[in-house]
C-alpha cells in the first residue's frame, strides 16, 4: 500500500486529535438507518484503529433523527475502550437527561452563527438557542462533565450568504462563556477557503480565545476541507473533526455536503509527520465495511485509492 | 449560485496563472476518444471561460496515445482566441517538426524524476532523456518557441517508493539547464504533502531555482491536490496546474489518477481574492458539457456541487 513521503512542514503542531464524528454526525445524515449491532461494531473498529475521540451518538429525539433512535441502547450497550473518550450529542435539557441517566462523561451542544439556522434548526433565535443551553451546560459542568460547543455556518450560510467574521467571533464567545472548554468551528455548507479560516482563528485570538480552545469542522461539498484545515494548523489549532470513511454525505446527491473523510485528513497528517495514533489501514477497512452496510461506495479519496490493495 | 467568502490570506501572491491541461492530459488518460469537433468547441469553450492558457494537445505518435491522434488536424483547424496561449506537448525530434509544421509558439517535454518511470514512460534512462531532449529544446529556442519542462514523480514513484527531494533537484536543474523556461512539477500519483511540497520548492530555491520559474501539477488521487496547491503559492510558485472538470482519471476506477480539477482550484484563488480572469459559471457549464459526452459525471467537486444551479 502507498504512503506519503513523511515530511514536516515548519510551524505545524507535532500531533493532533482527531475528533471523529461519523458515528453521529455521520450516520444521522446518511438516508440509510443502520442496525444498532453494525453502529456498535463501527464504534470499536473505530477505536480498535486508533482514534481517541469518537463521538457515539446524539440524544436529540427520534422523530427529528430516526437514525440515530437507538441512542440509549447503543450508550448502554457499548463496550468503551480504555483511553477513548465518547462523547454525546446532547440538543436540551430532555437529552441531558439521558445522557446523564446512563453515565456519559462528555457532551457537545449544537449553536449557529445565523440567525436564519438557528431558526431552522434549533426553532429559535441565537440568543434563545444560548438562554435554552445555559442551564444545560450549567448542570453537565456540575454533573462533572465535559462539553464542547460545535458552531454552525461559521464560513457561510445558504439563506444568509455571507456570515461576517465579527458575527462568528461574538456567538463563539458566548458559547465558550458557558463553559464549553472546546468550540468546533464548523463550515457547514463547505464554502470556506484557508485565507478565511486564517482570518477567523486569528479574530479569535484577539478576542481572548486561544487556538488550543478550538476545532476545526470542515465539509468538502467544494473539495475545500483539507487545505481549510492545513490553514487551521498553521494557525494553531490541534484538535480536527473528520467522519470515517466521508460518512454523512452520499457525493452523488444534489447537494453533497460530506465531512471530511478521517482517512483524507490522516494521510495529510501522515505526510507532515504529525502523531495522530490512527492505522490508516484498519481505518479504510472499516469505511469499506460501512460501505457495505450502506451500499455505496465511500466519497474518501484514500479510501477509494487504498481498497484494491487492502 | 453559492460562492466563498473572498478573503485574502497574508503572504500569497495577487494572481495566479492556471495552465490547463484538461484538453492534454484529460484526456489522453479518458478511456473515451472524443471526437475532433468536440475537443476543438472544447477549447474554445475553455478560453472563453477566461483560461489563458490552455495546452491543446500532444505530438506523440497516435500508437501511444490514440485519444489524440488527430493532434495535427486540431490545431490547424483551432480558431486561437486573442491573448491565449496553446502550447502542445512534444516528445522528440519527429513531434517538433509537426509542431513547428503547424506554427505552434510554444511546446512542451515530459521529463521524469525516477529511473523506472524514464524506462517506462520513455523508454530509456533519465540521462539518456535529457539526451534526446536537447537537441529538441535547442531547435525550438532557434525558432524563437517557448518551452515548459514537465517532470513527473515528483513525489513518490510507484515502483521506486519514495523519491528523494536532492534528487528532484538534480533533474529538475538539467531541465532548465536545457532551456525550459518553466518547470512543471508533477505528483503523477498524488501521494504528495503539504510538507513536502514546501521541501522540494525550498530545495529549488536554494540551487538557484526561484519559485517564478515552477508550476505545480497536482493530482486529487489521495485528495491532497489543494492544500498542496496552498502550499506551493505560499512558497512563491504562481503558476498551478489543473484540468477543467478533473479530466484525466475516472474517480470510480481502480487506480483514479485524477487532476486537481480546474473548478476546484478556482473555488479556492476566488476564496483567496487571487485573480485568475476564470468564469466559474461558464466554466463549470464547460465541464457538464464534457461530461456528457464522455458518458460519466464530472470528479469535480465544485462541478458536482454546482451543477443544480446552473
Amino acid at each position: 500500500m502507498l504512503a506519503p513521503q513523511r515530511v514536516p512542514m515548519p510551524g505545524l503542531p507535532s500531533a493532533v486529535t482527531i475528533w471523529e464524528v461519523g458515528a453521529r454526525d455521520g450516520l444521522q445524515n446518511e438516508p440509510a438507518v443502520v442496525p444498532l449491532d453494525v453502529k456498535l461494531e463501527f464504534l470499536e473498529r473505530l477505536a480498535a484503529a486508533g482514534l481517541t475521540v469518537v463521538e457515539a451518538t446524539s440524544f436529540v429525539h427520534p422523530k427529528w433523527v430516526p437514525q440515530l433512535a437507538d441512542a440509549d441502547e447503543l450508550i448502554s450497550r457499548l463496550r468503551q475502550a480504555p483511553g477513548v473518550r465518547y462523547p454525546v450529542l446532547v440538543p436540551n435539557d430532555r437529552g441531558l437527561d439521558r445522557a446523564l441517566a446512563l453515565g456519559v462523561r462528555e457532551i457537545a451542544i449544537f449553536g449557529s452563527a445565523t440567525e436564519t439556522f438557528a431558526m431552522r434548526n434549533l426553532n429559535t433565535t441565537v440568543d434563545g438557542s444560548l438562554a435554552m443551553f445555559e442551564p444545560v451546560v450549567r448542570r453537565a459542568l456540575s454533573s462533572g462533565l465535559r462539553v464542547r460547543g460545535y458552531l454552525s455556518m461559521c464560513f457561510g450560510d445558504p439563506w444568509e450568504g455571507e456570515v461576517p467574521v465579527p458575527q462568528v467571533v461574538s456567538v463563539a464567545r458566548r458559547l465558550l462563556d458557558l463553559g464549553c472548554d472546546q468550540l468546533s468551528l464548523g463550515d457547514t455548507i463547505g464554502v470556506g477557503t484557508p485565507g478565511h479560516v486564517t482570518a477567523l482563528i486569528t479574530a479569535l485570538g484577539s478576542a481572548g480565545v486561544p487556538a488550543d480552545r478550538l476545532a476545526v469542522h470542515f465539509h468538502d461539498t467544494y473539495g475545500q476541507a483539507l487545505a481549510n484545515t492545513l490553514a487551521a494548523l498553521q494557525a494553531g489549532v490541534t484538535t480536527v473533526d473528520s467522519s470515517a470513511g466521508g460518512l454523512g454525505g452520499c457525493p452523488y446527491a444534489k447537494s453533497a455536503t460530506g465531512n471530511l473523510a478521517t482517512e483524507d485528513l490522516v494521510w495529510q497528517l501522515n505526510g507532515l509527520g504529525i502523531e495522530t495514533g490512527v492505522d490508516l489501514a484498519a481505518l479504510v477497512r472499516t469505511s469499506l465495511w460501512m460501505a457495505d452496510h450502506l451500499g455505496r461506495p465511500s466519497p474518501s479519496a484514500v479510501v477509494r485509492a487504498l481498497a484494491a490493495d487492502l
